[in-house]
C-alpha cells in the first residue's frame, strides 16, 4: 500500500471524535424538503455545507439558486487534466420525521446508542456525503490528489429532484466528468460490500375525490350521496388484481423484464423471502407470484397508496359523511417505463373508472426516470477493488428498489455513467422513525473510498 | 284560546332577546363528547343544565354521574297526579366542530347572521333543549300546569348513549311517565312542521389494519410487504357490491321493509332526488336502485365510512409504505336489526376477506337501536293539532335517517312511546362545519310547544 494511501486511512481513524461531531452538527438541520415551512432549514442546509467545503479548500464553492432548493458546488481540480474528473453527488434533504412519537430520540438531536448514531439524515444521506467529504480531506492531507472532484450536493432528492435535470442542463461545462460517484445506495448487509446498478425511477401523486360540498350527518344522507371515502376505496382496490399486478392501462407494455443472467445474480443475494420478512415485520410477503421478493422489490414496477386521509380520524366517534377524500399514490417504474406515461395511464384509469357521483382531481407531485449503468467499466473495476481490499469479499451486484433520479439525468445529460454505492444497511430505517447510522460500517466506508479514488 | 295560553304566547315573544343571550351562554360551552380532553366541559354542561333548572324552581334537581358524561335531573309534578306526566328528553352533547377552518365564525363564540344564530349544538340540539325549557317557563309564569313534567338530559347522545340504557334501567321509578317528548328531531323545511315516528340505529366500529412492524421506504419494500392502505381499500371496497347493497353476509336478513302505505306517504313527501341534490351539493345521487332517495335514506340500512387515515398525509410527498391504515365505519340500522348481530356481521366479513398478509383490529365504538313508534296515539294527535294551530298546515310524518338511542330505550324500560319532533331545518348543518338554528322557526317552536303541553 502506498504511504499516501496509508496516511489518509490513517487520517479519517485518527479524526472519528470529529467526523461525528460534524455529522451532528449536519443533522440538526431538519432540512425537510417537502415541507414549504422548512425552506429557511433547507437554505441553512445548503449554507452549512458550502462552509464545509471552503473549509476544505475547495475552489469555486457556490450556492445556485433553483426554482425549488438550492444546489451547492465545489471542486478540486489540481490532479491535473491528465487525470479523470470524478463528479461525487449527493443530497442534503431529508424525509420528513412524522410520525414522531415513534422516535426513541429526538430525530433532529443525533443520539449515539451502542454502535449507531441516530437521527434523520443520518444514513440518509448526510453521513453519506460527511464520508465522501472526509475521504476527500483525508487524501488532501496524504499527499497529491489521485483525481480531480466536482462536487455537486442538491436539496430535492426526496422529493424527486424536482430541479436537477434543468440545473444539469444549464451547466453541463461546470460539471463535465469522466464519471458519477453516487453514495446514496446502500448494502445488503455490514459484511456485504454492494454496487447498485439499476435503479427504479418514481412517479408521485395526489389524488382527491369531491363528493357533497361539505361533510355531511351520516344519518340523514347515508344510503343517498356516495361517500368519496367509499369510491376512493373502490378505486384504489381497482388498480391491482388479485395476483398483485397494476390494472392502469398499459402499465406494462414498456417494463424491460430482468433477464436470465440478472435473475441469476439476483437468485444468488442474501435477500430471499427471509431477509424481507425480518426486515420489514411483515406476517407473510405479498407480490407477483411468478418474481421472488427481490426481483419484485428491484426489477419490477409498483403502485403503492404512501398516504390515505378522509373524515373524522380522532379519538372517539363522529357520524359524518365526508365530503371528500385524500390519497397520495407513487409508482416505482424500471426501465423503459415513462413517468409522463404513468400519469396518462392512470388519468385514463380514472376516467374509465370513477362514477359520475363524484368529482376528482390528481396532481402530479414529482417524476424521476429509472436507470441502468454498465456493469464492465474500469470504474466499477476500481470499485470491486476499492471494496474487497477494505470487506474482504467481492462486492455483491443488485438493482435497488429506490430512485435517484442524478443517475439518470448525469447520464442523459452529461454522458456518464454512475458508481452507485453506499454504506446504508436494510436495519437502519431510512424514511422511518429511529433512522440511525451504523458507525463502523461508515468507517469502513470512508475507507473504500479512499481506496476507490487512489485505484483508478 | 285561553287566557293562559294566550298568556304563554306572549311570554316567549317578549323574552326574545333574554332567550337568545342564554342559549349564546349555553354554546359556548365545548360539550364535545367523543373527545376525551372536553371531559371537563360536559361536566361543565351539566351544571349549567342544573343550574338553569333551578333558576326554573324545578324540584329534586340532580347531577347523576355515570361511568360516562353525567346525566341532569329535574321534575315538576305540581299539576296533580289526575294529570298526565311528560318526560322531556335532550341532550347537552355536542359533535365535534373540526374542520374548524371551515367554519365561518368560532363555533364556540355563537354569531348572529340574519335570522340564524350560528354555533356548534345551536340546533343540535342546546337551541331545541332551551325551547323545552323555554315553553315550560312561559307556562309557569302564566297559570296552573297543564301536565306533570320530568326532564331528563343526557351527554352521550353523539357518541350513542353509551350509558342512558342502564341509566334509566335504574331509575324507572324516577322517570315513569305517560309520554316522552324528544326534540331532537327536525323539520324537513320551515314550512313543514313534522312529526318523525320511525328513527335508524347506530352502531359505529374502527378498524385498524396492520402489516409491516414500521413505516417503509416504498423503494425498499414496494412489490414485496402488502400495503395495509391498499388491503383496507380492498376490504371497504367490497363492503358494497355495484348496486349500493351491503355485502356482511345476513346483513339484511331481519330488516323490516318499508309496506306500502310508508312507501305511498314517504312519495308525498317534500324529498325528492333535487331535495337531496340541492341539501348535500353532490354532483349525482347515488344508492339501492329499487327504493327511491327519501326510503334509502331514513328506511333503509346504511354503512358509511366516516373516516380513514394511513401513512403520509402533509403537504408535498413522503416514500412511505405505512405501516398502518385505519378506517371509522358506521351502520345505520332498521328495524329489527340488532346492533350486536351486525358487529358479528363485520367480524365474520374480514375473517371471510382479509387476507392473511395484514393483522387486523375491530373496535366497536357505540351502538343504539332503532326505534318505530304508534302514529295513532292521543299525543301524536296532541302534537298535530300544535302544529297546525302554529304552521296552520297538517304535519308531515316521516322516518328519519338520524338516530336517537334514547326513543327505543324509553320504549323498552318505561313502556311509552315518544313524540319526536324538533325545529332543526335541513339546512342547519348539524354535524358539519357553521351549524346553525334559525330563529323565527325557533321562537315558533316554543309556541307548537306551549299548546302542546296545553293540548294534553
Amino acid at each position: 500500500m502506498s504511504d499516501s494511501r496509508t496516511a489518509a486511512i490513517q487520517y479519517v481513524q485518527q479524526k472519528r471524535p470529529q467526523f461525528i461531531d460534524e455529522l451532528k452538527a449536519f443533522t440538526a438541520i431538519p432540512s425537510i424538503s417537502t415541507s414549504p415551512e422548512h425552506k429557511p432549514q433547507l437554505k441553512q442546509g445548503a449554507e452549512w455545507l458550502a462552509e464545509k467545503l471552503r473549509q476544505l479548500d475547495l475552489n469555486n464553492v457556490q450556492i445556485f439558486q433553483t426554482a425549488g432548493h438550492p444546489v451547492v458546488y465545489g471542486e478540486d481540480l489540481s490532479a491535473g487534466s491528465d487525470k479523470p474528473v470524478v463528479l461525487v453527488y449527493g443530497h442534503y434533504d431529508v424525509q420528513p420525521a412524522d410520525p414522531l412519537d415513534l422516535w426513541e430520540s429526538s430525530p433532529f438531536n443525533a443520539t449515539l446508542r451502542g454502535e449507531n448514531l441516530y437521527a434523520r439524515g443520518a444514513t440518509d444521506m448526510k453521513g453519506q456525503i460527511l464520508a465522501a467529504l472526509n475521504a476527500y480531506e483525508a487524501i488532501t492531507q496524504s499527499g497529491d490528489l489521485p483525481v480531480n472532484f466536482k462536487f455537486i450536493f442538491e436539496g430535492e432528492e426526496e422529493i424527486g429532484s424536482t430541479h436537477l435535470e434543468e440545473f444539469i442542463v444549464n451547466h453541463q461545462d461546470l460539471l463535465a466528468c469522466d464519471m458519477c460517484l453516487n453514495p446514496d445506495t446502500g448494502m445488503l448487509a455490514k459484511d456485504l460490500p454492494t454496487i447498485t446498478y439499476g435503479l427504479r425511477g418514481l412517479v408521485y401523486f395526489e389524488i382527491n375525490v369531491y363528493g357533497p360540498n361539505h361533510d355531511l350527518h351520516s344519518g340523514t344522507f347515508g344510503g343517498v350521496v356516495h361517500n368519496p371515502a367509499q369510491v376512493l376505496c373502490d378505486l384504489i382496490s381497482g388498480m391491482h388484481d388479485d395476483q398483485g399486478r397494476i390494472t392502469l392501462p398499459g402499465f406494462y407494455d414498456k417494463v424491460l423484464y430482468l433477464d436470465d443472467e440478472e435473475r441469476e445474480e439476483l437468485a444468488r443475494l442474501p435477500t430471499g423471502e427471509s431477509f424481507y420478512l425480518t426486515q420489514s415485520g411483515a406476517p407473510v410477503l405479498w407480490g407477483e407470484p411468478e418474481y421472488t421478493p427481490v426481483e419484485r422489490a428491484t426489477g419490477r414496477p409498483t403502485l403503492e397508496v404512501n398516504g390515505m386521509l378522509s373524515g373524522f380520524t380522532g379519538e372517539g366517534q363522529k357520524t359524518v359523511l365526508p365530503a371528500q377524500a385524500m390519497a397520495k399514490i407513487s409508482c416505482r417504474t424500471v426501465a423503459n417505463q415513462e413517468p409522463g406515461e404513468i400519469h396518462q395511464q392512470l388519468l385514463q384509469y380514472l376516467a374509465e373508472h370513477a362514477p359520475d357521483t363524484v368529482r376528482y382531481e390528481v396532481t402530479k407531485l414529482s417524476e424521476g426516470p429509472s436507470a441502468i449503468v454498465d456493469r464492465n467499466s474500469l470504474y466499477i473495476t476500481a470499485m470491486i477493488s476499492a471494496m474487497e481490499t477494505v470487506w474482504g469479499v467481492r462486492p455483491i451486484f443488485r438493482r435497488e428498489g429506490g430512485s435517484v433520479p442524478a443517475v439518470a439525468h448525469v447520464q442523459k445529460h452529461l454522458g456518464v455513467d454512475t458508481v452507485n454505492i453506499g454504506f446504508a444497511l436494510p436495519g437502519d430505517n431510512m424514511h422511518s422513525p429511529n433512522e440511525k447510522l451504523h458507525l463502523p460500517t461508515w468507517e469502513l466506508g470512508m475507507q473504500a473510498l479512499i481506496h476507490f479514488f487512489y485505484n483508478l
